[in-house]
């Protein structure tokens, strides 16, 4: 194992930085970034805001707990409203993990619900969401979204530097800089999630552990009862055109390295579902952690993100100078009583 | 599963578009326009630029036979050439995948290689290759990079348009179109093969799939012994600081669906280890599949690459208007007779 050591392990080092980059003044790098970060840039996550699902235990008998963090308003509350129905009512109890794609998504729900006279009923009073509600209007946001501001950064060690970060706090749309590979802008809102806009919309973005609502085609939404959560490389074609409604805060691996099915991956065979326990609303839940963000709205957040884009750990030779709004997850974490 | 439909399971209904989204007319969605590529538009792998890593049976006995690309000339050859070495001299077998960090990486060599004493013996003749190989001078590619080129495609359904590809063929750096969330160009080189680049160099990039040499700390390079492959979220921050040496082109799914290790990733117990039956060069594998891939130079991936940028899937409505070049896989099929 002598040569293994990749960024997280070498970020444990207290070696000093090669002499192939000089070093900054002792510039922290981003996992020092958010431990220093005081109390008062993170923000505590309601427990009635979150959904605990609780897997079958895997092979071995360890428990298999994923926390889902839900998706605050302007987004997708049509269907919010319909997972905290799901989950008050246990829909989801007995159901199973039915799908799993590699580099795409693992799905769960009723998995007979294809099957005449097989699928369970689903509650009563959820809504009918219209596609519309994929987006918000860009004036409903009440926060203030982060780009990044170009030439306010140390420019990065190549001979092509287009200075990015560090990212601070705009109101307007003015600033282009954040536009990345899609047709639109990218920033931080609400403060916390990871958005794309263009001039009149906003909406959430799929980044790796984004969860979603699987629908038929359209004009049908989804209803909230089945879900995926992504566990591959950002599907940004799923923006705008599927529901998001949270993000698993902890437990993704449990999602992430089930064995995957054939094709699109829902298992030929049901023996390989993976059961679900329960899902429950986190406030039902004895004993479960607190949990927090750290703010974007931080400058621990601003200075953990021109952080991520210009690497200064000791491992890192080249900054990259840059990085990719799905390359910067919100740090989430169980609160100091909690831990 | 009523309500699943994503993508891929979408593609394979005749359903028409949806009345969001005004047909063009029959436009074919990515996954058909590679079925219809011609032959002539796919290029064969040899056999001899393959590794073929057989890991352990699962636990209910099928094998797990992992099949990597080696990085083409003028990347990365030293430990290209370092991996062609090991593998004749059958080095990992015995060996073990011994990190799994999700999100991230699984690595594969000798877990005890850190221990005084028990490290396995290293085959003689080994280069140690330099720094500046993590990149090559762009004035050695003889064949050109393929970027997207604004204003010769239908303008995205949004209001905020910039409209992207088709990728067409260029061979200077004049088209600044191309350029992504870091701080370099992308496009496909060699042809098969997402490169980014500056004015003056380029280098491979870590897409899901791809791999990588792991190494110690800088000027250390690595052997390529212990090796790594990306099964998450494209860590783009790696590029230039690690040798990448080729992508995995079967089998991913045996690497990103075992348990995750605690922290970085490294087993805390060696018994989760996941033993590797043997590694050997292709040409050494008898009865082994034939493979090709879409070459990036043809009209047909110009095609996909402008379909995946923007979907007219019957699943969509809102086609992106662009993809970030980890979401325009090059496809990798086996041959004709080896299906």
């Amino acid at each position: 194992m002598k040569h293994l050591i990749l960024p997280l392990a070498a970020a444990l080092l207290a070696a000093p930085l090669s002499a192939a980059e000089p070093a900054p003044a002792k510039a922290p790098i981003p996992s020092e970034i958010v431990a220093a970060a005081p109390q008062g840039d993170w923000v505590a996550i309601a427990a009635a805001d979150l959904l605990v699902m609780e897997l079958a235990p895997d092979a071995r008998g360890k428990p298999r707990r994923v926390v889902i963090q839900l998706m605050p308003a302007p987004f997708s509350q049509g269907w919010v409203g319909n997972l905290r129905k799901l989950a008050a009512a246990h829909w989801w109890d007995g159901l199973s993990v039915y799908r799993v794609q590699d580099n795409y998504v693992a799905q769960w729900g009723d998995a007979d619900g294809e099957v005449a006279g097989k699928g369970r009923k689903l509650p009563d009073g959820l809504a009918k969401v219209p596609e519309s509600e994929y987006v918000a209007p860009y004036a409903d946001l009440t926060n203030p979204i982060y780009v990044p501001i170009p030439g306010e950064t140390t420019p990065p060690a190549t001979s092509f530097a287009r200075p990015r970060g560090p990212f601070v706090k705009v109101r307007h749309l003015s600033f282009h800089s954040g536009q990345d590979s899609y047709e639109s802008f990218v920033g931080h809102a609400l403060p916390g999630w990871p958005v794309a806009y263009n001039g009149a919309t906003v909406w959430p973005i799929h980044c790796y552990g984004m969860v979603g609502v699987a629908r038929d085609l359209s004009p049908d939404t989804g209803t909230g009862a089945e879900l995926y959560a992504v566990i591959g490389h950002a599907p940004r074609q799923l923006d705008r055109n599927i529901a998001l409604v949270g993000r698993v805060i902890e437990g993704i691996e449990h999602l992430s390295s089930l064995p995957r099915g054939p094709g699109n991956g829902v298992y030929a065979d049901p023996g390989d579902r993976t059961p679900i326990r329960s899902v429950r609303p986190g406030n039902e839940v004895a004993g479960l952690p607190a949990y927090e963000y750290l703010s974007t709205e931080s400058g621990s957040f601003a200075r953990y993100a021109e952080a991520r884009a210009n690497r200064r750990d000791p491992f890192f030779i080249m900054p990259a100078g840059g990085a990719d709004i799905c390359n910067i997850p919100v740090p989430v974490r169980r609160s100091a009583g909690s831990r």
